[in-house]
């Protein structure tokens, strides 16, 4: 039989759009010849729906469109798509996360998800109930007498294929997920049933890494039923989840046959009477990175209503490495730049941020911000007196082009892109309503240490293909400086960006306390690439956790950042704000 | 048998603060003669502990203070505590939400809570696997003889009286929880294990009419299992979320017997051989909308360690009232005004803005935005060129106030408090960065139409008192303006606030659409009071739906609003940014 993985790029609650696609990838996998095309994880509402299932109208647009899709599916091919459905359970949450194969008019076969995750950015208990059994769909597929023997004539045979679904969480069991461990095995139970393929219809956020995770327990779960396992991811974005696509199947030898795109719509057909290989690539993480984040950036534009962003250029390099993702996702036309000097700008620094803009040849304009600056002082003056220039004046340069950035935003209807980065963003290094104004943060989930390593990685492929490196090697060299006072520099107010990182990574992904991230170090326990910390300071990691927690007021004003680590900032970590920073 | 309840105010994470008050008040307990005293759900971590509870250390330190408390409690009284433990079980989540009782050094008993909220602001099922028994506490307690009887002595006896522990959700179940219908039944469970009384320690976030509420489930319950219900209550707040307090004791029959006091800390008892009764206190329901709006500044004032706050006062209704909450919560001294007038501040504004700051006593001062309006144009010239001036205009006067008030808050650790309501927050009728920043919206969660009725209430109080009353009559009197343009009324952009409010209530509370918003007021099925709104225009209400949609990116962004409705943005509510605004 073939089976054809339709890898969609959903919005949430654009049922018609959505539909649409069902039915024109449909419609192409049946010419292509599948038997069976199956969509990701809640295609047909989009992910994640959140509150909006609260919204009875919502749930109910679903079902009909299930309707619709009943009558307007093409009718020689069945078609797996996943929907919320109602709870048909006494008790527990009324709806479902369902997936449903459509055949010739009629709902042939419904799985419910039954592992429903509730850690990190997902939330699915607080709308669905779990399902709890689990049925295989008998498919009467007609061999079409494809074999590799090309000289033996083969008759039509008609064969019967047992397939279970795996709805994304469902598959997830084997892997160590902190704080749980579920009961049920839904693998097992597919398996027990007599399953002949497992399709895993998901809506799988990428972080760095993700792909190898997502094989490596498929090549497990090949191995342990000897049996091929179809993996249909979601692709696009959805405010800070980035689905990045990469559906593929398995063998149950644990070679992959068929691999979709990364970070694009794709449909791709795998037959399972044959074997194929695809050949492995190695694609460097930070390409994938960009990949990633090009397309959250894009995302997130379009699926907002906006063609045009814009963002300031301080000449760093963060800044530097947003303005260039920008101009991947929508264009140099589509992107203008502000260099917003102050009078502790250095000529260095505007400079750099010219150079920038003419390598990536987009828009670039002057805003200065010292007569916006002397009118403050001159009006705080009676309030402040005489009091020494601190942080209020450093971080009142800051909001003055923060403001200035938003009046061009609503003058013009573009959007702004904040530039700061997770490092930053830990520390509560950045100015609220300052430098954190924008409607995304694109590289609010990544350390200074992975901006710098992600800049000098665009620019070397640059130079293997025989191209101008974007990022003027300047804005790499220089350390880094916020020039909001005379000669500041980061690294005055901040451990060094590797120690920082290295403790950061710690704390955040493995929940670390102080004394066990010393030790972790000491040890040589730690498990993350580039870092070589051996002895930390037990007080210097005690104060970077309590200055982390300190800043949690900032981050829930914070715009959504594109999450690419396993616990990005924002919905996927929830920290009260009013707390005592606990003894650690 | 005596039994004290408790209503302790903790502070999340503050193991050892939270451990001292624990201790103290059971030692009052103890003095008063109580055989058991009762603290509420969590009161030795503090509610809601969130993803804190991802960090090992959080956990073990709240273990660890449990074995000190064995330690250290008063001997001769035993003491119920709300605490995280691990999970007894296997599989699910590591952690529990348990109660324990310490009596003389030991843990003689533990219940796990068994219904878990996940809705709303709660996220229970994210941290915690629910329990799957119920127990009863034994306790035996020596009748001292007191007995309305003076005349006859009667000798000390002992008894057995058995207790069971309803974990606040466990008790609930009762109750319309759209979208969740439990299928165990905690309070039938104890019940048919035969207890003798039902207590329920709880943090039970406020609304309001949520006391009432809480009564009539406790009424329902006592009832059923002709059972006294002893109700331990939070109090104090923790960011968004207010707890009222207000525990008490129910007799079988319905009729209270002993309250605690709403929004402060108390220590009451109850015994449970005397029939008392507690005279029922009607108290008006802006009355207490306006004690929790102070507790709620109060508490995030002190648990953040800020001294003074400060707002911006623009002569309008909604800063008059945040300005007169914020001096109930922290007294005059602590609350700065700042008049920031434009050249499109009215002159009636301006004094009545002065004068609200005398009658509250606090002080008062004027930075005028002309000076950094005009730098600011000066300095966009370039890039807007001759286009007319339009919202970018409008949001940057908004946002010079934001950053003065900023600036002000940086310059002396003064906390800003945003004064946006409810019904701007629903339509993006505020300014991101402008009148949006501070680190607590304090009327957040309060429709435009009951800022007014709360105006109007503390107004009458202070009229019934023979005080003067505090709010200006003109700021009540006038139509709501921004004047951020000439001649600016809110009523020239949004619907008469009466129509939008109890359109706003039907979408948000009730999860209405368009239509059944307008088939519920047509039908005069509309339970909300202050609404008489029989014939709706249905492309009014769709609009007033799609640009509270459109509007989410704001509140993404805005400070946490203090919870005082049944679903309050901000953490209860979590809705997509990027989405279609499905067709209504």
């Amino acid at each position: 039989m073939k089976i054809a993985i339709a890898q969609m790029n959903s919005t949430i609650g654009a049922f018609a759009q959505n539909r649409q696609k069902i039915i024109s990838l449909s419609t192409k996998a049946e010419a292509l010849g599948a038997d069976l095309v199956l969509f990701p994880e809640l295609a047909l509402c989009g992910y994640p729906p959140m509150d909006i299932l609260d919204q009875k109208s919502f749930t109910e647009m679903n079902l009909q469109s299930i309707h619709i899709l009943q009558k307007e599916l093409p009718q020689n091919i069945a078609v797996g798509i996943g929907f919320v459905n109602k709870s048909p359970y006494q008790g527990g949450k009324s709806l479902v996360n369902a997936y449903a194969v459509l055949q010739q008019g009629k709902i042939v076969h419904e799985q419910i998800k039954t592992l429903l995750p509730t850690y990190d950015v997902f939330d699915e208990a607080r709308n669905f109930e779990p399902g709890q059994s689990w049925n295989l769909l008998e498919l009467s597929v007609v061999s079409t007498g494809s074999t590799t023997d090309c000289c033996s004539v083969v008759e039509p045979v008609e064969t019967t294929v047992r397939i279970g679904f795996a709805i994304c969480e469902d598959f997830w069991r084997e892997t160590d997920i902190p704080g749980t461990h579920y009961k049920s095995d839904p693998v097992r139970a597919l398996l027990d049933a007599g399953a002949d393929i497992i399709c895993v219809p998901s809506a799988s956020p990428f972080y760095s890494g993700k792909d190898a995770t997502r094989r490596a327990l498929a090549e497990k779960i090949a191995n342990r039923g000897n049996i091929p396992i179809v993996y249909i991811n979601a692709v696009g974005a959805n405010d800070s989840i980035i689905f990045d696509g990469r559906s593929f199947v398995m063998q149950p030898d644990g070679k992959v046959s068929v691999v979709a795109k990364g970070f694009e719509e794709d449909l791709i057909t795998w037959d399972n009477t044959l074997r194929v290989s695809a050949p492995p690539r190695e694609i460097p993480q930070y390409d994938i990175i960009e990949n990633a984040l090009v397309l959250g950036i894009r995302e997130y534009m379009q699926k907002c209503g906006f063609t045009h962003c814009h963002l300031g250029l301080s000449g760093g390099i963060d800044s530097a490495l947003v303005a260039y993702l920008a101009v991947q996702a929508v264009g140099k036309d589509n992107v203008a730049c502000f260099s917003m000097p102050s009078r502790f700008s250095s000529d260095g620094s505007k400079d750099d941020a010219a150079e920038l803009a003419v390598n990536l040849g987009c828009r670039y304009e002057t805003l200065p911000i010292e007569p916006g600056f002397k009118a403050f002082l001159e009006t705080l003056k009676p309030v402040f007196e005489d009091r020494p220039f601190d942080i209020a004046e450093e971080n009142l340069q800051a909001r003055i082009r923060g403001t200035l950035m938003m009046a061009y935003s609503n003058k013009f209807n573009s959007m702004l892109l904040a530039t700061g980065n997770k490092s930053e963003l830990a520390m509560g290094y950045c100015t609220l309503y300052g430098d954190m104004c924008g409607s995304l943060a694109p590289i609010g989930d990544l350390f200074k240490t992975e901006v710098f390593g992600l800049c000098k990685r665009i620019n070397q492929r640059a130079g293997d293909e025989g191209r101008k490196p974007p990022i003027p090697q300047a804005i790499i060299d220089k350390p880094p400086s916020a020039e909001l006072r005379p000669n500041q520099k980061d690294q005055d107010s901040l451990p060094p960006y590797d120690t920082l990182d290295a403790v950061l990574r710690l704390y955040l992904f493995d929940n670390l306390s102080a004394k066990e991230i010393v030790e972790t170090c000491a040890n040589d326990k730690c498990s993350y690439e580039h870092m070589n910390i051996c002895a930390l300071d037990e007080a210097l990691v005690q104060s970077i956790i309590k200055t982390t927690a300190r800043a949690e007021f900032k981050r829930r004003q914070a715009p959504p950042v594109l999450k690419v680590s396993p616990r990005a900032f924002g919905m996927g970590r929830r920290m009260p704000i009013a707390r005592a920073v606990f003894e650690i």
